[in-house]
């Protein structure tokens, strides 16, 4: 998977993939987070939420890694999570494509 | 210090007192949290209200230690930040309101 290469147009729609995904992911934290925090009425609340805010931080730093010798992986756990459609992968190989189809259903 | 004897009287006083501080700091952070968690836009916010919270979780685990070999220094830290008044403490042998209250200005 090192040697894929990404043509110039592929690097620009995956870039714009990888972001929408990210802003998808994120902003939906963000809401999540919102919602929660109108709920807090004891500590324990409050530690839950930093509990669940330390998983997810790692979570994310550790999943969007835009380097092109992971891409791949990344599309398809993105795929598998829902934060991204195939459509939003519109115009990579197709080769490249159906292995992002393909790992997204393991 | 570790020799401090607690009268039961003093031991009932210490233990309202020290629920009493640990009532108000937690609700004071509940307070924050909720009021923060209102003005979270971007992600960043979210990243910076989980340093905060693993910072004070951190903070309050250590800080309220009921024990009565540390208790001494327990009340002067909960004095000096406000979380605790000297008439909280009503009642304890005046030697032992005059070391908290010294240490507290420490």
């Amino acid at each position: 998977m090192s040697e894929i290469i990404w043509s110039d147009t592929e690097q620009e729609i995956a870039q714009t993939a990888f972001q929408k995904a990210y802003q998808r992911e994120t902003s939906t934290l963000i809401e999540h987070i919102k919602e929660q925090s109108g709920q807090i009425t004891v500590l324990d609340d409050i530690w839950q939420m930093h509990d669940y805010l330390s998983a997810r931080r790692h979570q994310i730093d550790g999943k969007y890694d835009y380097r092109y010798t992971s891409l791949i992986f990344v599309f398809a756990q993105l795929l598998k999570e829902g934060w991204l459609k195939l459509e939003d992968l519109n115009g990579l190989e197709k080769d490249k494509l159906a292995k992002i189809a393909a790992l997204s259903r393991m």
